[in-house]
């Protein structure tokens, strides 16, 4: 049955760096093409966590070296990402497309997805983006109106806010890829973070969006069917790396919420992939989620495996 | 009459930095979406000169103050440039629709661009781009495979090579779009420069394609009825800057060609803009091309001003 998924590829699927990413990519597009072969609606998000940060990094040693140069706000420095990963992706699917002879389109929607400017995430900005510096550099970066934060001893850094995703901007441009057959790939790195301000202009937040949550919204908006969050290991587990750990084949969404409260879910790992998994099946009847690992992700849609929220 | 329009931006409708292009983009907006009004289809192309040495320089820096950061191929600072200027342009020209109350999706496509490796532009880059550098900064990139050169005495400089654009990879994308009611921004700076190699995949190049050839050459494939070229004059000029300086408005094909000749135009400002506007007209009959300023667009496809190629 064809099914109408939305794929959030993990950070392996893209590598570190330039190189790695190059390589990464063509893996990635393998699976994703396989599901667009077994006759599925597919659109891509991705994440962007090293390439962000390079980016950051790159604007800020330029801005050290020749004060007249820009700190890039976060906002644009994922644009930036965006316009970077987009390109590698929608290449690489378009090679693997060709090679398998299928003639379907694929291109990347820069997207901005609003965000609330009064989410609590904004008090308290704690997710660490770019390069360390020293503490002097840091509190000069804070006379600019950039926060900062030693991070773990290890240094100074930057530090974002990571708010929840309200409303994807460019969701009907995605609607329109689908309607005529395309492969959209949008949403990179959990979107453009902005809000609405009182001029009636959306204007860029200094954030990051998870890109799991960002997905499970444009999947929400989308109306499709099913969710794919790709990551590290084929299954989510409770008692993870404990002598009775339990690889999980099914989750409902009470069972979910249960271990949720039981911490059985890392931070910044599992948690937000599970929560966004539960956003996403909760927003309408028989939607389902899929969290399982880039070579399995065919596998996964055929129910062989993966951990399936329901 | 309804028209389908691709208009090619000027750097002037952008800025040459990051305040400058925040400012720019609100009064392009405002120009465009005057035509929007006025019922015809648009399809956006825009420069990214500043910006896409803005981001080669950032890197530069950052590869000079650590080794193992990455020099970004051309290729990929133009995919940058592209997610950069979208967002912006796509935010202002959001706003100024939802201030008019018109309800048409506007989005960014990520575009790559078919050159021919064989393009002679490829044997003499040309091109500057980035900051100037030091004779030994220069040398120790040429070591790297990166083309440099000196530039009018005033130092050493990034060069790539501008070969012409041969095929708009995303036009269908493009196509889906405007069948759908919506306002694409495509092939930014010129478009992301691919060439076929024989391993069946698009590589990047190092190159900037001309952002008015690429306008004309996806208006072309969009089969459009008209391309606007958007500069910093009201009209084209013979004579330029002499007492007998003529402006013009109408040119046919024979004219333009016979004043080329005459070198009329100077090259690497009104010359290409010229030279695309020719190509677009002789793609198919009744095809006119435009050059004129931003401020007079709407003026321009009412038959009011501007220099007018038939």
């Amino acid at each position: 049955m064809k099914k109408r998924i939305v794929i959030a590829l993990g950070g392996n699927a893209l590598g570190d760096n330039l190189p790695e990413q190059m390589v990464a990519v063509r893996t990635t597009a393998t699976a994703i093409v396989d599901l667009i072969q077994g006759g599925h609606e597919v659109v891509i998000v991705h994440g962007n966590g090293p390439q962000v940060g390079m980016i950051n990094t790159a604007f800020e040693t330029a801005s050290k070296a020749d004060q007249h140069f820009p700190v890039l706000p976060m906002s644009v420095c994922v644009a930036l990402s965006q316009g970077y990963i987009g390109y590698d992706l929608q290449n690489a699917l378009r090679k693997e497309l060709d090679s398998r002879c299928i003639k379907k389109p694929v291109a990347t929607i820069i997207t901005q997805v609003e965000v609330d400017p009064n989410d609590k995430a904004f008090e308290n900005p704690t997710k660490p983006v770019g390069g360390f510096m020293s503490e002097s550099e840091a509190l000069k970066l804070k006379e600019k109106g950039v926060a900062v934060a030693e991070d773990s001893g290890r240094g100074w850094r930057r530090v974002v806010a990571s708010p929840l995703p309200v409303r994807i901007l460019e969701t009907e441009t995605v609607k329109a890829m689908l309607a005529a057959g395309h492969i959209p790939i949008a949403a990179g790195g959990g979107g453009i973070p902005v809000a609405l301000k009182a001029d009636g202009q959306y204007h860029g937040m200094s954030a990051v969006i998870d890109k799991d949550f960002a997905s499970a919204r444009l999947a929400a908006e989308l109306e499709a069917d099913t969710l794919i969050i790709l990551t590290a290991v084929e299954k989510v587990a409770i008692n993870f790396g404990k002598p009775d750990q339990k690889w999980l084949d099914t989750l409902s969404i009470s069972e979910a919420e249960a271990y949720i409260k039981e911490n059985q879910f890392a931070k910044g790992s599992m948690l937000p992939k599970v929560q966004a998994a539960i956003s996403f099946v909760k927003s309408a009847p028989s939607r389902t989620a899929l969290i399982t690992e880039l070579k399995k992700a065919k596998e996964g849609i055929e129910g062989k495996t993966g951990t399936r929220i329901v």
